[in-house]
């Protein structure tokens, strides 16, 4: 797992500090954990975004997402799952469908991690059951935030075959898969269409 | 105003997009954009982190700390202005107080920003006047964000002393001039305390 530093928590090790300031040591390390995908296609660290800078996206796309299309849907609610959706991997890594890893012992792993990351804040309890709830894709609001999840995704693939970082089909043929609502849909169809030439071709 | 590449809008230049594509392509740039203040004080490009990284930062503390101790604060409204606040850095990059730039100068740009940035979604209006109030420090969830703005930043400070980075203690007495809640002020002193020992000394 490809890191910009390790993890910051182990500079507090064997101090006591407050909850809160463990938690940010903690969720720190989204900044420095490259997101594996794009290092596996190639893209050198230098340009490689950071989980947290992905997170930064989903949460702003479900912000807008949310507010101007899903009345129905407690925007609220969505901004609070997209912020803590990839939270354990501050400390589980950012496992991707390549690794070998099997869905159920990655759930396992990203929850526990969770747990101990938010374990000791008031509301920590409250936090891990959005999460949980993100990953059974138990609500509308945590459907929206799955598919929000890649659209960021191919929005980023898109941005980097304009920057010259060859073809990412597959990034858009992945967020396609789980594209269900029309709305979401109508957009990555619009951003396929936005893909610079030769990057679109097969 | 150093930067990872230039600002992806540019890519969609003469190009028909969604409002929401538009609004991406912008905040996009966040990714891409370092936090000025870092370079300046020597820490490399390589481990320097973006204007995106510190926003979310932001949020996720904003969330915690509104939970926590603030039931007075309308905690949906302090998320929504932490992911808002540097929206405007997106197109008139990150302007500290040492590129004197007087501060209403620097206002009416960013402001004018975050107005194009915003202005084509549905609710931007409202998002604009959530930024300003942000700016004003209007209301108590924008007064608490621009205290967790600058908590925010000393606490990656203690994250980068920690890892080698030399003093930093100016990015504390920053933080400490802006710090009125006892509860943040209290959170400051223990992270003081938690600084390794060769970084706090003077």
């Amino acid at each position: 797992m490809r890191t910009k530093a390790s993890p910051p928590i182990s500079h507090l090790s064997g101090k006591a500090a407050l909850p809160l300031i463990e938690a940010y040591f903690e969720f720190n390390h989204l900044k420095q954990l490259y997101r594996q995908g794009w290092l596996r296609v190639g893209i050198s660290p230098e340009r490689c975004e950071s989980v947290a800078e992905h997170s930064l996206g989903v949460a702003l796309l479900c912000l807008f997402i949310a507010d101007s299309w899903f009345p129905e849907a407690d925007a609220s609610k969505v901004v609070r799952i997209a912020l803590l959706h990839d939270l354990g991997e501050a400390r589980v890594g950012d496992i991707t469908p390549h690794d070998g890893v099997n869905p159920t012992q990655k759930h396992a792993l990203e929850r526990q991690a969770v747990a101990q990351i938010l374990g000791k804040l008031p509301r920590g309890a409250e936090y891990l059951a959005l999460w949980e709830e993100y990953e059974q894709g138990a609500s509308f609001e945590a459907k929206l935030v799955r598919q929000v999840d890649r659209l960021e995704m191919s929005l980023q693939a898109c941005v980097y075959e304009h920057q010259g970082f060859g073809d990412l089909s597959q990034f858009f043929a992945s967020a396609e898969k789980v594209m269900e609502s029309p709305q979401l849909r109508a957009v990555l169809t619009e951003l396929q269409a936005l893909r610079p030439p030769r990057a679109a071709a097969p």
